[in-house]
């Protein structure tokens, strides 16, 4: 057997994962992840062998899915939202080279931009882009540059891992760069939980976002210049027909 | 009750929904769709009521869903992939406004880029970008502005609608606009039939993307600065840190 899924299982609850991610861990003998994580899914997979390890251990939790996988398990390796956006999905295939004969299946689920999109309204209807702030693996300079080419080329954006204890000013410093080229109104919103209990939104101007304060469990959206607020909800229309229309 | 849910499916088959979005078309008395997405989910849903409108009629499409759930009917949208990315989500808040008993809610689903990503292994595990090659709604210098500004910062490149019969070389042209800022030998990847019978990937360099010819059933992957193939995997790193500590 020697089977390896790498499964994202959405942004929390259960109701967000596919049928395709719950029939996997229905299969695994072990569910392995990030100890949130499987403190999410656990109730509904009774019986099986869970796993945790702590935040930033990333590389010594995958090599324990590879082990286990090995010795003739079948192992759910789990990530929240999409294994392959900012997941686990990437250190698994290239660590498995050492691991000849564990096949891993990558198994996609609901990323935190669609399903904070989805509470927003519809901010990431057209092209956009998705940064994270964490300059843990990447040197800021690279991540600035990121930020000020999508607001420079009118993308939407989605921001993931907007703050952490040691990076409260993160989201602030991106913000002022966007403003480089993003109007003070543009509209913006966050939302923090997505899809779990104390799930929250809210939509501001650019210039409000520079001076809000967000936690690490938020994820952070800003609109392209056609983005707007209809009825309580963040819009970006799927194109620039109607622009055109009127020139 | 008035209820209008607007569903990602994902990108087709019946195991890529989320639960959610199966609760959510069960609950339905009617079901409306493009042509094809209709058809791949009716054999699930028996007993529903299905309402189909072809292609490129979405205004259309959504008045529809919106006087049906006008009517006291329990409607769900169904769009592939994510309502949130190039879906209806959008266009069904905007049109909302003159329906004003009819509360709308959007469920997420897995997009294009997510699910095709699975498929070839990991390539947008870090920052990347999502653009649409279509220039129905969109005028192309600004697609081709996004294209530039991507490869520049070194964003890993997710592009939705490559070809059309009329946009038989945009492909070509986005290529081309690339190789501005990216290698000749970057790692790329296409993936067709995402998730339904027909399913194909390949790995390739941009150079070779450049004269390949894909269909619309496409979606194509160009890696960052950092992509590699992997035993047969389009894999990105996480981030740069082992670059860092070799320098």
């Amino acid at each position: 057997m020697n089977k390896l899924y790498v499964v994202g299982i959405g942004p929390g609850a259960y109701e967000q994962m596919t049928i395709r991610a719950v029939n996997a861990l229905q299969e695994s003998d072990v569910i392995i992840g990030y100890t949130v994580y499987v403190d999410l899914v656990k109730e509904h997979f009774k019986g099986k062998e869970f796993m945790t390890t702590p935040m930033k251990k990333e590389v010594e939790r995958c090599k324990i899915a590879l082990e286990e996988a090995q010795k003739g398990k079948v192992v759910s390796m789990i990530c929240s939202g999409d294994a392959g956006v900012y997941g686990m999905a990437g250190l698994i295939l290239e660590l498995k080279e050492a691991y000849e004969d564990v096949s891993v299946s990558i198994i996609p689920g609901v990323t935190a931009a669609s399903a904070g999109a989805a509470v927003l309204g519809a901010p990431l209807i057209h092209d956009f882009a998705v940064i994270s702030l964490s300059d843990l693996l990447t040197p800021w300079e690279k991540i600035e540059r990121r930020l000020l080419a999508a607001a420079k080329a009118d993308f939407a954006v989605c921001l993931y891992n907007p703050s952490s204890r040691k990076r409260h000013d993160y989201l602030e410093k991106a913000c002022e760069l966007m403003l480089n080229y993003k109007e003070e109104q543009t509209v913006c919103g966050i939302v923090s939980n997505i899809g779990r209990e104390g799930e929250e939104m809210k939509i501001m101007t650019l210039k409000e976002l520079k001076e809000t304060k967000v936690d690490m469990f938020t994820t952070v959206f800003i609109g392209n210049s056609m983005t707007k607020e209809v009825s309580g909800s963040m819009v970006t229309p799927r194109g620039y027909r109607f622009d055109k229309e009127t020139d």
